[in-house]
């Protein structure tokens, strides 16, 4: 069968496995919000991929074992080790089928954990839903990621190429359209780097940072969540422009020697100038007035609700928020409501969302920043990592309870 | 006694009546957040104000009876007309005092009504308070106005020229500080346009729909109170651009005819793609889904609350808010939350507060741009106008039951 004579009809039918059609359900999320249309094209495109792989198969190519990270249980309230499980009986054929003019075929070797994941995994009814998509029951998760190419029918990839992008949280991917690989030029420096400094977290924290909020010598920043892998990088990339850098960290009470720990962290190893736990703060618009007693200039923000309502309180004229994430709400049934909305107009704040995939074409002018910058030492960056791909639900799980400090990585294979 | 000379001690004291004190309180709106010391340098300036002006008094001066429209309760809920009262019994000297170096004196031809003002009226605990200051009882109201200048002081204004700014809601206002007075160059239109059109509302729509949101041909305008006199200059600009524009309307239910009309003045008469009558929908999301069925590219918000949640969930990636005004919010003891924040994240929004006040140094372009519309009679521009400062309560109050049509002005006297 052709693969281009696949129907909408034999897809609904799903006459292809679950696994392989998730495989670019990441991609998604960073479509316009033309769902339908997107969705289906891309229902296609894996469609197809499917039977190309059928076709390589046949064509003898070597078939190997892969384990898998799949969606177990739909994530409510925080995401727990049981919403995952590891599927051992996948196998996949390491060619690039025939058909797939630009599919990439990794051995993915690191796995970045970010709170966005939890969202992914969460059934959702609100409208927001129509507008990306989130992981469906069964299939894989999907995730940035370091690998080496294993084959490739892309012109800008080849065999051995070292990469990182979006991948599975899988032994080996087969990545359709890899717009979005990153080719990885330099190895002087740790590979699973990529993975968070050198990767989404870098390009994440400098997009954020220099083009959305435009710092400047002696602004006021704060950062919440700052001990998170891109907060850290947002304080070091503000302290080298000259900013004055306050951070706050929290975790749940019963980690609460580990956040004790991470506060002091941001303020000894990390250069920040000053540092709260916000779960020892009773009042929060009273903690930032008394870290900010001229208010703030610049805020990036990756918690939301509370925190996001006393940050507004406590801006200064024409402020800007840098929205990188909101991971309070990420476990809510229903997001809190952001009542301190005047403060935007009042105080002329700029409030803006923003995704790694906005600056994407700014990676080789970061590069340019951050590598001089990580060989001379000047900036400090961590890594937690756990070992084995079965101990990824552990580690995804530990950034909602503050068990890690800096970038949770997961290793799935050594190079 | 030399009014240098005023302490503080004497500030506090009240050794100068409220009614000049109160005459700068609307800057202080829009200075940045330094509450303290900047109403403290105004209130040093108007308690030098006053003295002056008994020496100007001494100085054989005319002096006139000076109606006013003061504060006699703050705003609980919608504004009332009995939170008004009209004052009978003040005067004013028509002279500058001399040692008030940039004073003007103007006689007040037409004032604005603006649902601002409402906001300004409320007493309120919120932290916000301390960033902007609000009328205090007693005070005389002061907002946007055109007046003609009977004494001056200031290098750029002298007797007899128009000009359009800050001024009081009284016969006759001095100007200490009148360093965002605009000087009126073209009289071939008419005055009270310099109140809204020419003035404050659009040079308001201009800087928020050009410079906050920069629109494209072809791109989905929204305007929320579209039929006030902001609303109606943003939806013909957009069109200008080549934009297609929805707006919605309001009102209170028992005025639900006048809404009708309003409505439909909108498709009609100014030109709008479409409007629809908020009240009218009980689902906001649905409305907005039918009439963006691709989503909205920039919003033009005036009205905040559930609006603004419902819009959020509509705008398409990479869109643009600019916060105009919340007039939905006013009249609330406590705002509205918002709850659909995550949708600035997930499409990448951009949100911005902004006032008039930001975009001052574009008026001449501004003028270039709308002055040859205005002539060729390109833009359709209707004004409510209230005969008599007494009116002007009843004008204002009328603002927030959809009573007018187009921009409400109060005629205090004619030249």
């Amino acid at each position: 069968m052709n693969p281009t004579e696949i129907t909408e009809e034999q897809i609904k039918m799903k006459v292809f496995p679950f696994s392989l059609k998730d495989s670019v359900k990441d991609w998604l999320y960073y479509l316009p919000p033309e769902p339908e249309k997107a969705r289906q094209t891309l229902l296609l495109q894996s469609a197809r991929s499917i039977l190309n792989q059928s076709a390589a198969m046949a064509e003898e190519a070597e078939v190997v074992k892969n384990k898998q990270v799949v969606l177990k249980n739909y994530a409510t309230g925080f995401v727990k080790d049981s919403d995952f499980i590891i599927k051992t009986d996948s196998t996949m054929s390491l060619k690039v089928p025939e058909s797939s003019s630009k599919g990439v075929l990794v051995k993915n070797f690191y796995l970045s954990c970010d709170p966005y994941l939890s969202f992914l995994m969460q059934k959702s009814d609100s409208s927001l839903e129509a507008q990306f998509s989130r992981f469906s029951l069964g299939s894989t998760i999907n995730g940035f990621g370091v690998a080496k190419v294993v084959d490739s029918r892309h012109p800008k990839f080849e065999k051995g190429d070292l990469v990182w992008g979006i991948t599975g949280w899988e032994e080996y991917s087969l990545i359709a359209e890899p717009d979005s690989l990153f080719k990885i030029e330099h190895t002087d420096v740790p590979l699973s780097h990529y993975t968070g400094l050198l990767g989404m977290s870098g390009l994440t924290a400098y997009g954020g940072l220099f083009e959305v909020c435009n710092p400047k010598k002696g602004e006021k920043v704060f950062v919440s969540a700052a001990s998170g892998s891109v907060g850290l990088l947002v304080g070091q990339f503000a302290k080298l422009t000259g900013c004055h850098v306050i951070g706050s960290a929290g975790s749940r009470e019963n980690v609460h020697m580990v956040l004790y720990c991470r506060v002091d962290l941001l303020k000894n190893k990390f250069g920040f100038d000053d540092a709260f736990n916000y779960k020892e703060e009773q009042d929060l618009d009273a903690a930032l007035k008394r870290y900010f007693p001229e208010g703030i200039d610049i805020h990036f923000e990756n918690v939301g609700g509370k925190m996001l309502d006393a940050v507004l309180l406590n801006m200064r004229m024409h402020g800007r928020i840098a929205v990188c994430g909101l991971m309070s709400q990420y476990h809510q049934e229903k997001p809190e409501g952001l009542y301190n909305v005047a403060s935007i107009l009042i105080k002329r704040l700029r409030m803006e969302g923003f995704g790694v995939f906005d600056y994407l074409h700014l990676y080789p002018k970061f590069l340019d920043l951050v590598l001089p910058q990580i060989r001379e030492k000047k900036i400090t960056y961590v890594e937690d990592i756990a070992e084995g791909l079965e101990n990824g639900p552990a580690a995804h799980v530990g950034l909602f309870s503050g068990r890690n400090v800096g970038k949770q990585v997961v290793l799935v294979a050594r190079e």
